[in-house]
């Protein structure tokens, strides 16, 4: 049974192998309601993941120990695995589909542990480790259907309290659930006034379907770009956990995602990855009602690679009209890219890039200019354009 | 004159204003020491600069304070000053060149300071800045040749030897010198045993030349990405400051300030601008004897825009053989993109872009493919431009 002793014990127990990272006030971000962060993306392995299996991992016997751990992921729960086993001197096995990045086996081979490669997708390297698992005596340590995990994750919820007073709400990003089912229970114990409020992604709400349903849903396919969020089935545990103390669930988009994190690099000069983002962005988009309170937005994790980091800032500067892209149809007349360039200079456009590309236009000779460039906001981006049809231009 | 009390009473007036950033242990950036960072760019404004404003503001006489502050910064003293005079309760007027950009300029009015475009560049605004304080009473606060400033800055050497013992090293970004002065005068006093070294910009040496050529040198121009330590010229009381404290400087190119940009983000999930990366860098690329030596790194500021940082991502990348771009020369016949693309593949390359150009090919119906691919490291970028020329394909 989950119980507050534990998670103190667990807080005990976690003590020389985690950061304990403070809570930091959020300027800029949410500027309706008092907005501070609990940066889990700068724990060690980038992310919350470690807390939980480490003290999963501690609270084995002796026997179970010896004989070492298992567990199935190509995110950040393979790498906190990883380091608590090794932590605690004990030999970890972790199986990963074939097709998982380079950077993501590296890093988990770097936290010390062994690394299985499994022909085919995750569910294919989950059976495996559930056969080696059998066949070989390791102990299995779940992502997040289980106790002790739920556990360690319930000391980030005491680390908040004993930093911050008078809080009026927690929002908290969910996959498997574990991570809010720790944290709802621990503040419910002590402080049950708090808000706690889940986040998932628009297209992985399998936590928020099942507590619409008011039944365990399964979904059977995820996309998002909070990768680490993307689960297709609640746990039993978690289930019945979050249907227990959990406040409200919400659901944001990709794009919100992307706006999420772009501002915590632009306000906070931290990185944070698509699931980790997924709480601020439900902040900014006004999901719950947090006018006017003191909220906490849990930071779950930084393990996002940079190229998809460029791809999300590229995203994020066009949803928000500091970049644009414009196609023109040129007529067939010449020095039309320098009246262009003229027209843009004159309101304040930054060009970036120039392209020209053949295609389907009126007169058989014309082409298209594909322009890039830099801008302040929409109404900026309308002045722009506004001005090219006004001395004649085509915009596509 | 600078004393050791004064740091000290600069810490107690920067409680309520700054925040107290901790020292973090730095993990795969420098394996050959054990390195921590002083997150400055997590700092309130984002960078340390606000330490230095705040103490000299906060040490003006009540008549003083009556008239009112006055600054010339594009950067992070604009915000610094900005902020620390709101702080203060009185005015401040910082005078930019009207071509800073509308980002700089409006995160220093959200700070409270009036902002007066000067046409131009810097010099002309800090003209402007010295007449407005001779007919208006301003005082001017300069960004690091001052006393008071460079207390304020000397906090930092506070904070790091409470957070940490038996340092061996500290490592910190110079530009005009007030950084360096203050945390080197302050250790020396505490902890003299402690060596402080500083970093400059290869492509803006100017403490460096001055240092080693015994007097102050002006430099006519500088360039570089790290444009927070972008200074001409050091100021009389930082060039003795650093003569007399600092134990060495040396300096790192823009490629290496890249890299180092790009290890913060991926692992400490961190944002750090060019000036704040350039104590970093210089650790990574060994400038000074550092083998298992425990250092701190300074992390000096974070205000880089988010369009650069996609241009650092790209730069990093390929600077680590993580991305590539070739260009290939291809033949009059038909297939070769299939052929190319089959080549890559089997080597493992992740294609992210093709593009055909035009170009003075030996056939007259040739042409170039530019293939851009996303790579391991230097080693699998070998193998696939091997095995292409393997197959007959000629690599421009």
């Amino acid at each position: 049974m989950l119980s507050l002793d534990k998670v103190f014990s667990a807080q005990m127990v976690l003590k020389n192998i985690i950061r304990e990272t403070n809570v930091v006030r959020a300027y800029g971000i949410a500027p309706a309601c008092e907005l501070y962060l609990k940066p889990e993306n700068l724990q060690i392995t980038g992310s919350f993941k470690v807390r939980g299996s480490a003290y999963k991992i501690a609270m084995l016997s002796e026997e179970e120990k010896q004989r070492g751990v298992i567990a199935c992921s190509a995110g950040n729960h393979a790498q906190g695995v990883a380091l608590a086993a090794t932590k605690n001197g004990i030999k970890s096995l972790i199986c990963l589909p074939d097709t998982a990045p380079i950077s993501k086996v590296e890093a988990t081979k770097a936290f010390g542990a062994e690394v299985c490669l499994v022909e085919g997708c995750y569910d294919d390297a989950y059976q495996k480790a559930l056969e080696l698992k059998d066949s070989m005596g390791y102990t299995f340590v779940h992502p997040f259907d289980d106790e002790n995990v739920i556990a360690g994750q319930g000391t980030i919820a005491l680390e908040i309290l004993s930093n911050l007073d008078d809080i009026d709400a927690i929002v908290v990003p969910v996959g498997g659930g574990g991570l809010i089912s720790g944290i709802a229970y621990t503040v419910k114990q002590i402080r049950p006034s708090v808000k706690v409020y889940g986040v998932q992604a628009a297209g992985a709400p399998s936590m928020f379907n099942s507590m619409k349903a008011g039944e365990i849903e399964s979904l059977s396919s995820v996309s998002t770009i909070a990768d680490g969020i993307a689960v297709k089935k609640p746990g039993d545990n978690t289930y019945a956990l979050v249907k227990e103390y959990v406040d409200d669930i919400a659901l944001v988009t990709d794009d919100e995602v992307a706006s999420a994190i772009l501002a915590l690099m632009e306000k906070q000069k931290m990185i944070a990855e698509g699931a980790g983002a997924a709480a601020v962005a439900a902040v900014m988009y006004d999901k719950f009602d947090l006018k006017g309170k003191r909220v906490v937005a849990v930071v779950s994790g930084g393990n996002i690679d940079v190229t998809s980091l460029s791809r999300v800032i590229d995203r994020g500067l066009l949803n928000s009209g500091r970049s644009t892209s414009l196609l023109i149809e040129l007529l067939d007349k010449p020095g039309q890219l320098k009246e262009i360039s003229r027209i843009i200079a004159d309101c304040g456009g930054n060009v970036t890039g120039v392209h020209y590309e053949k295609g389907n236009t009126e007169s058989v000779t014309g082409c298209f200019l594909r322009i890039d460039m830099e801008t302040r906001d929409f109404d900026h981006v309308n002045l722009i354009t506004q001005s090219l049809r006004n001395e004649g231009f085509k915009l596509v």
